[in-house]
């Protein structure tokens, strides 16, 4: 499976280029009758577009997907869906300078290296408009499981030295603020930060944290295809993330057995840790509590500063990167985690019903049978 | 491909639980032609093996490897590779009280809800025992890559509060203590840290670091497949781990961008970083520079002090893990970690072979001839 | 892996319907610096569609492909190829009666059993249609595996009762003919052969031929994914084909060894083998001969003469599929043939690629540079 | 994937070689629950074994299975399930000489092209004993198959000229005569056809059908992993295998459309075809009939008849390939076809089981839950 497919069952192949004729996706393996329409995958495309606020790059696209395949009188046929948003404002720049050096912190030169040149226009395949393939299937996905009663809430937990205070915690004002923190005061204080760093022609790094609720115990297939070792995967697939951490995290380091680990107890009948300091899951299989991952975001590595590097003839120069840039990443990057998480959390729901015979023997002693 | 297997090309899956008959991996894809004997996989088996100090569990098992196919003449076929180790002490044991009940921190309770029931004898496939496949496996990867001039180290870099100095770093002393620190003072600290965990019936959680040698620029299969991600994943699936992060990791939350970004410059006409914050990738392909990572392990779950829990009846109950256990996991865990690593970097260099025409024409214009 | 995918490097995920937007395919792992043309792709296009002939259906459609992504300047980046068909003819009828019966001899029934329902208008994506993606993907395959001196040729080879005569074979007359027969007294027979199916308002059945050269010896990978092995697949997930067979296919069933037994000899001091009974592979592996297969195609199952079957209500009722039909598959399937061959040894080839150490320390020590 | 790895959840990776330590195969996505003894897989290894008759090569082996993990007290715990058989006889033999040349019909020269060189003991890889991993992970899959009430039954259709006759078709008799033909008066004729090729220093080859029962409509993944194409491939990945036809075959290409499509009826209320040409399924997804399939084996290649070869320093020579071998080898290959049949089918319904929301939706309201 080459690398631009990820997914066992449902799996999903992106495609397309920042200054290309669009980005896309194909979804292998939807099932068959979920309800979608192109205003279900629009909403989350939505989140991501660029020119939103005074923080993100000001290009102008209207990022509207078509549903091109896999939907029949509203609902999924269970045969591929074909998603595709068109580029429209990709000829807006002169590309020919930038063609002629390698940016610090982009994949300039090891795209060079790998493939013998590259699409030096915007980026190419390692721009971030690759991620709104990710998105449009991450959307699909996302629909699914909130059929299944389970959520994902992705948010801003830091932006530079500035972090959310928990006890000032409320989701409903992530939308609010250009940088999706859900602490209006955290939220004042980073795009404070943010101004800072534009001023001084920099950019800065961030932490995204991420929530999912309602998936059942059970979920994740060992010893590989571990539900936290997926998630990993998935989320430093996204660019800019250097890392990832489950639970307590880093923190389990300096933590001592008795208070790293979890109890159990009885609730209504039902056995339920009484901490999460796993983040969700036991063995790399969900134990029924949230999951609760982290993913850290270099700061933008485009910056008017000036920086060293080399050209393609072997010169060392001085260049800055021309142009408005997002001086972060981490916020726009949000529904993106999201949508990974989702993309990973359904694929092993999908392959996980095949754990047990007894289920799987009840399941076929109903036959596949057309609808009345 | 279901969850014990890893890989593209160089495809592993592991087999085996603590107490049954043994443990072991095939390797499918494992090209034609490496030098290999039992004795090249027993020195990794050697460095995991209980049994060594007084930090870990007193179970003696040799751990002895055989290769049972894909070898002929002293060198590899290209057919798969099955190896395996015998559980030797496996009946040592009786238990059927931990069969009851589902221990804290442990897999117990995810495992009986995925599969119904589970192998209640030393943790079944859940426990460490389940590492000797990748560690065969992943000295297999690790003798290739060093033909090719690729090394792979790593090392505790923190046990509980026991940090190493880089000042005083000595991979070279690494060997000489029980807990694979490349620091003699640091060893010491931390083996006096775990006397006290001991004591108090308690473990504790560690760091390990890991630096991969000598990977040229140009490995990894974005946007999925990125040496990053895949590495992520493959470090993730190890039992324990619950943070990852490269380069300078979580770090770069709080960086600006013109400092987290590596410029680049010459060095004997060739190009070449001129730091290393983002540990050796840009976009998901290796740069050229060391691949650095690190990845947090929490503490061993199994404690003799008094936990809460729930048995199989739902009724909470108290319970102590009885036996001597490893207060710390991260020191055997490195061993693992390193194979872990050359069985992504290896798999990826495979794939990579085939991400240019030029390349491939070139390669296929001397056909497979069989050898002289 | 989900159902619309195949390939392990060279990977490509098809998507589309009859009636939808249109049809297309995603290529994942395309080695970069081909250069690609849309007229490429659109010169194989040009050969499955409709509309050309009399013994085709009427339906018109331009089938324009048009590259959305992966080719960049004329070449291809190594990143994924986007490839889309605009459906243009796909309002033509009225499909309410089709919708309410099962077909004989198509997938109606299959597809509701399936999915619980299903797209009706023209057989979704169980129509011919599906396969622009595979002829798409196809082209790309072939252009590589031509710059490597390979080349694959199907043919017609049988209409009913009509066979070619290898006596008259003449690949040169085969486009001159509606019938992709190499012979151009067969096709008159054939074409005669049809006018009378149409007549008798039936379809009839034939035999597609197929002829890969240039492939050196060495490709497959024993034991499932040998040459053979995904050549059958790959031909065998085409529409209507019901047989495939290597070399002398089914009569070896009657042979004796000594005859079947292809001798080996020298030829310009190369081994060669002297016969080729066996089709071009040995043990599943190319044997540097030509490669020779056969598929069996049924008779195109829609036709206007009554059939029995059953309505969604479950009455049994008489039906007659309404409209002009191709009064047989097998011509218009030649290039589908083609193409799913290129595919599965272009596949093959890439992960050859990986079967030798000293070929890949070879490649290796030449390290990935960026072109100058 | 490599090579030796087939199926998408329910995935075995087969190893091992004719005259090394031993063969075997692991089974990774086997559900839990299965009851399983060492015993239903030696019921299938049996009926394979060699030196059961006359017709069989002498060597003698007890092919006596071991189940090293992945069953604990009896039933399958959902982790890989490994089995290893190992070889008892394999230095008997002086391989120096057919070290030194290319057998006709063998793999010997493609092996040594691709791989540089071969294990040149009995065949390597290449071996018969390769189907060994093949049926024992083949009876697990059968058993579970049976616990849904599907039975899978090959047995030889002809051998040579000498085929069977419908009208006297006893699947009971098979077992009765050392050529598996469920016809006695056919069985007669076919072993004296044998003991002619006996005496002539020649082999012959034979057709294996296959008859699978009870499989419900709706399994089979368009458009590539069709139940179709994937039985292809599996019955093609058998050494020997040069036809594979399903339902009418070859015969659909003289065939027409009126005569080879099934009508649809109604039988106790449930939808049934009328007839079975198309051998069980439509669009590539079951239809509810039996699946019927048949596979070409040529004659055993080894032959004690002289033949033209080369040797590896490139002169052409005359030899014989010395020893008793089988004259035949499509008999003993019926319960290969079987299995492989077995694992097709079964991993298709494993993957099918995530093709429909509403089955997934009730799947996952019962969540999963440990065994009381």
């Amino acid at each position: 499976m080459a690398g631009s497919t990820l997914g066992t069952v449902f799996s999903v192949s992106t495609w397309g280029e920042s200054h290309g004729k669009g980005v896309g996706v194909v979804i292998d393996g939807c099932p068959a009758g979920l309800p979608l329409t192109e205003q279900d995958i629009q909403i989350y495309l939505n989140r991501r577009k660029p020119g939103q606020s005074r923080f993100t790059t000001p290009r102008k696209e209207d990022d509207t997907v078509e549903i091109l395949s896999g939907v029949f009188e509203g609902r999924t046929t269970g045969t591929p869906i074909s998603l595709m948003v068109r580029n429209t404002s990709q000829r807006s720049k002169d590309y020919s300078e930038i063609a002629s050096y390698y940016r610090p912190g982009h994949a300039d030169y090891t795209y060079d290296c790998k493939y013998g040149f590259r699409d030096y226009t915007g980026g190419g395949r390692s721009s971030g408009r690759e991620t709104i393939g990710r998105v449009a299937a991450g959307a699909v996905a996302a629909k699914i499981l909130q059929e299944m009663g389970i959520t994902i809430t992705a948010y801003t937990k830091s932006i530079g030295p500035v972090e959310i205070d928990y006890n000032r915690f409320d989701l409903s004002q992530m939308e609010q603020n250009a940088v999706n923190m859900p602490d209006p005061l955290a939220a004042e204080l980073a795009m404070a930060h943010l101004d800072v760093c534009h001023a001084k022609e920099d950019s800065c790094g961030g932490i995204v944290e991420c929530i999912i609720k309602g998936v059942p115990a059970g979920v994740g297939e060992p010893c590989f295809d571990k539900l936290s070792a997926n998630l990993a995967k998935a989320v430093f697939s996204i660019g800019a993330v250097k890392g990832f951490e489950l639970g307590d995290g880093f923190d389990v380091a300096k933590m001592h057995g008795s208070a790293n680990n979890d109890p159990f107890g009885m609730e209504d009948g039902h056995v339920k840790k009484l901490s999460n300091h796993s983040g969700g899951t036991l063995g790399g299989i969900s134990d029924g509590s949230d999951i609760l991952f982290r993913a850290a975001f270099k700061p933008t590595p485009s910056i008017s500063r000036e920086q060293h590097t080399v050209n393609k003839s072997g010169e060392e120069i001085t260049v800055s990167v021309k142009g408005r840039h997002d001086p972060i990443i981490a916020p726009r990057a949000v529904v993106v985690v999201e949508c990974m998480a989702a993309l990973t959390v359904l694929d092993l729901m999908m392959v996980g019903m095949t754990s047990r015979l007894d289920r799987m023997k009840e399941f076929w002693a109903k036959p596949m049978m057309p609808e009345k």
